[in-house]
């Protein structure tokens, strides 16, 4: 595995489910064990189908929302990453109000590393930490979203609905891009914006890379493994109690 | 001219100003003489802005919306349309209710030529007589859109909200596309997609044509003329009152 590869994927084995569960003590479990365990509750369909959809997923290209209003927009977004392949998203709301709607993701969000922030710099100065090259959607000296190399570790960053991203941001921004367009109206819509935008990603990945997942077997099974507990009703309850049964049966 | 692309776009010269704004009698104009009149209320910076438009539209990619529930989406499509170049739209509706409200396009649909139909078999019939390749938006035995040659003349159609578009279109269409997709989300909100596929319509064109727009010079000037009298406030009744006052001065 490349250095890159494993610094854009955001795990590591053992995993520590105390932590993903927020439990008062660490309980670390491998991905083959967690998968052992969540088998029996999943039909095969079911197994078969998460597989695919994780054929397909990269931590490439990350999308970072920058203070969007409208919470309808942030789900729409997800949404529109999620159906293209785009696991890891950042929310960044210097002013948190509300949870973001399952209703307007139609669950997309639940498939989703999305990871949220009150603090605009610790989120970029992470993302660039892992190797991300941040990218800010801008209107002035940008250059087409065709010319943004999405092969390469890419963080999107998508501005408010009304001024765009702010100005912080373009100064702690390594590049810029912007949608070519030639009409009267000088703007999409948030929403659609981030979907162009994922799409020429997608399709870069597809024409240069043959497809836009990219994880090593080894990476797709631990991915698999917490979508396991993700598709059981009450999954965590039941993953803890399983392993503390488990557990208290290699003692017995 | 190619025999293809009179075809496509829509207008002759003289042009007749009595069908255009449902006039008693016909008023034949060229696109020079309806310029010459109303240059005098447009700013030169206007009359740029409308060239530099211009020379962005295509006609050989149109867009046919069935039977669309929600008319934010009807208005929302429009937008994406004129913010890429897209010039003709049509707008299938058998049991029509409202007027498109303006504030959502954000005036886009002041710039196209959208017709509105009852029935879905006229459009479509007027459509391949045209020389138009109806291509439907459809999830089964569908093709990539990426696949889908933009560069020909290309009717797309979406279908609504719930079931896409109807049997009989499907039925009535030549090629089938979808949008190449690999998450649990197994659809986008159809804004979302119409964008996505004229997005990827402009991208190609970009690509192999060298930009979107299309237009002949001869025809760039008719649509300019047109625009000019759009640009002006009551610009339909301002020209009539121009016109018969020149016709008048000749006789006299």
């Amino acid at each position: 595995m490349r250095k890159e590869e494993r610094a854009m994927f955001p795990y590591e084995e053992p995993l520590n489910l105390g932590e993903f569960y927020n439990l008062e003590e660490p309980l670390w479990v491998t991905a083959a064990q967690l998968r052992g365990l969540m088998e029996p509750y999943l039909t095969e369909e079911r197994q078969e189908k998460i597989a695919e959809v994780i054929r397909g997923r990269t931590y490439q290209v990350v999308t970072v929302m920058e203070g969007l209003h409208d919470l309808g927009n942030v789900a729409a977004v997800l949404r529109s990453a999620e159906a293209l392949g785009f696991q890891e998203a950042h929310v960044i709301d210097t002013q948190p109000k509300h949870k973001v709607s399952n209703r307007i993701t139609q669950g997309a969000d639940k498939w989703l590393d999305v990871h949220h922030w009150r603090d605009r710099l610790a989120c970029v100065e992470e993302l660039k930490r892992r190797g991300y090259s941040i990218c800010v959607t801008h209107l002035e000296e940008s250059r087409p979203v065709e010319e943004v190399d999405f092969t390469k570790p890419t963080a999107l960053v998508l501005g408010n609905e009304m001024d765009g991203v702010t100005d912080e941001m373009v100064e702690l921004a390594d590049q810029r891009c912007v949608i070519p367009m030639g009409g009267f109206v000088e703007s999409f819509n948030i929403s659609v914006a981030a979907a162009l935008i994922l799409y020429e990603a997608a399709r870069q990945r597809r024409e240069r890379l043959g497809g836009v997942g990219d994880l090593t077997e080894e990476q797709q099974r631990v991915l698999e493994a917490l979508w396991y507990v993700r598709s059981v009703p009450k999954g965590d309850r039941l993953v803890q109690e399983l392993w503390r049964r488990s557990k208290s049966e290699e003692v017995g």
